[in-house]
């Protein structure tokens, strides 16, 4: 590996979707959110894109997401995506269909290409129509402010009860040539994403754009593999969204061809690193989120009941407030393992809160707690739990509870 | 049904584990609340009583959970059991074990009565072993002041973060004599029992107690059933404790013998009137609750599709957020049914709150906001959720989540 060390793929300073050759972004505010902030986003391709897109798993899909699934099935390349805050229209019927059809379809008159090459997406409140005179307007202003460096300002425009910004881009050489993925994600509530390949779920939407040139197929298959690796290893409060997006765009302006085999490592190390990035900012970015925690399960008979005991320790109630409140109770750990469903036998059972022994043979460690309690206090770390029953393994990036959460989700409303 | 109407179930008026004959109780302070409060209840039938539990599921069963078990197994009748809050011996290996042994051993030795006639019950910290010098002395205060009317004293030592008992009893006429039914539980947080029969889950922790002559087969079929009707029904937060426990006790003293068809249908209904009115003031109580929500699903494909989607929207904690802030918030309910697993059509969906039309078709009803905020205001309100997909049915009693509860569990521990 060494003689390739200048290729690896590495971060770019100040990164974004607009990293990247050949697209243009922006975020412009069109009266959707009542504070006046940024809105309404639009990123564009000089060039057709090939594309994928995962999706929320949500039996009330949002309108913009059926509308994308049916592009991702039918389309070969697109050109754009708008995308707007404030309001999800979800649930919202076929005059919400009708609503992301027209959004699409003014995008494409204003940027002088096919209604086709246009996908779309929303976030926000469940339940209200778009109002098309807004988004309308929206649309004039993004095209006029689109820019090669805008993609700082669309990821401004997509967050909702976000607290900053979340952007990045990774970049690597292949056959002398430069290749760069960029990203920006939005997601701080209703974050259990299990997203699947043209059929996703959460709100969280995310974009990912490449110069890179690469076929739909391949594409897809391994932004399905880098969502896995991700964002549906993250969860902030258990609840999946409606209207979940992760699509990813490539124009080929790079000049670069990538294909199995053919820098397929790299490029998919530059993606998983885009995304695990973008998704562990969400998690530190929750809903009143004050620390993240890493859980790592090991030692599992299976995969699923690796992912099944990761899953219920980083949504227990329990663990979440104890965290929050700096509490290492074990206990709450253990119980949460014990009814999760995956199989083991509890004297097996070890568990570790990063370099710290905790619990050996289903018993306390004896580490003495307030060495624990110093764990605790750190804005992140590992819980590492080894079931003693196979050599499957699974982890889950979640967040700690707190009153904060409580207070944006009690008064999102209002 | 007329004529029986003299018959049927009633509440008994400051009804208790020690209304049914032949029954005394007791509850004492034995120091291991650092609060000083009452810590330690002892429960003790005159006569031999048949018997039958239900306990967790969760792999990691507190000890005194795995002696009931086998006391269930092996035991034709039992005499008393006995109760500390403050410490939940699980997670304590095999000293734990011992500990719950000795703990009926010295019941038994200062009772009079064989070791195997003890059944032992703890409730509290996980991972800590029981302090047995405080169990001993609480097992000899506890013997003492057994009296006829000490239901309520030996709720009051059963309770941790509950704000109060929660202790009834109903009774009923069955040829010519007088039948009673009396029950107390324990449980505020870590409350999401799913219990089987000599098997349970959750730390919640009820007794019941029968002056009807019952076999222990029938009793066990009865309170399975009693059990799924009710504890098995409700959830504060989702997580299932390692202690869960229910017990019935039926010591025959009224004279009345009931059997299968014989006197059944009366007390079967007296016992789901003590488990459901048990069970409902668990929620009301729950750890930080504001308000109780009845989830009711009907129109489901499936009971497990009707479960499955009560039980998300019930766990919700988006759903639980807005019901604490008022917030009429329908998307979030509609949000969790579509991630819940159950199979249905958006648009034949149906939702109210209480009396007022919410969705229509997966779409906005139309009811002004106004005045579903009055409903959710109501420290009780129904939440019907029709799937239109069949006729399957199920409910869940739930609690809404606020900043006590956060502030409970990240203190809990200090």
């Amino acid at each position: 590996m060494n003689e390739q060390v200048d290729f690896m793929p590495g971060f770019v300073e100040n990164g974004s979707v607009t990293s990247p050759a050949g697209f243009r972004a922006s975020g412009v505010s069109c009266g959707l959110k009542k504070s006046g902030k940024p809105d309404f986003a639009m990123l564009f391709s000089e060039q057709p894109c090939n594309f994928a897109g995962t999706f929320t798993s949500n039996l009330f899909p949002a309108a913009p997401v059926q509308l994308c699934r049916e592009r991702c099935a039918s389309r070969e390349t697109v050109r754009a995506v708008v995308v707007n805050s404030g309001v999800a229209n979800a649930c919202t019927g076929l005059t919400g269909y009708q609503s992301a059809v027209q959004m699409a379809e003014k995008t494409a008159a204003r940027l002088g290409i096919e209604p086709e090459d246009v996908l779309v997406s929303s976030t926000g409140r469940i339940g209200v129509q778009l109002p098309m005179e807004k988004i309308a307007a929206g649309i004039n202003m993004a095209a006029d402010q689109l820019s090669a460096d805008g993609g700082h300002a669309a990821s401004e425009a997509i967050i909702t009860t976000d607290t900053r910004t979340k952007t990045t881009a990774v970049s690597f050489e292949y056959e002398g040539k430069t290749v760069t993925v960029g990203g920006m994600t939005k997601g701080a509530g209703m974050i259990a994403p299990r997203m699947l390949l043209a059929k996703p779920h959460a709100t969280m939407l995310c974009y990912i754009t490449t110069d890179a040139a690469i076929d739909n197929a391949t594409l897809g298959n391994w932004l399905e593999d880098a969502v896995d690796k991700s964002f549906n290893r993250i969860t902030v409060d258990n609840d999946m969204s409606t209207n979940d997006t992760c699509l990813i765009f490539a124009n080929g302006a790079s000049g670069v061809k990538i294909s199995a085999g053919n820098g397929e490592e790299l490029f998919r190390k530059a993606l998983v690193m885009v995304v695990q990035y973008l998704a562990k900012n969400m998690v530190m970015d929750g809903e009143g989120t004050t620390k993240m925690v890493s859980v790592e399960v090991t030692g599992a008979a299976s995969e699923a009941d690796a992912r099944r005991c990761a899953k219920a320790i980083a949504d227990s109630m329990l663990c979440k407030t104890a965290w929050f409140g700096c509490d290492p109770n074990w206990g709450r750990v253990l119980a949460a393992a014990g009814y999760s469903g995956a199989t083991f036998q509890p004297e097996n059972v070890s568990l570790d809160y990063d370099e710290m022994p905790v619990v050996r043979g289903g018993m306390d460690a004896g580490t003495p707690e307030a060495e624990l309690v110093e764990v605790l206090r750190r804005n992140s770390f590992t819980l590492k739990l080894d079931l003693g029953a196979g050599n499957a393994s699974h982890n889950i990036w979640t967040s700690d509870i707190s009153y904060e959460y409580v207070k944006i989700n009690a008064d999102y409303h209002t």
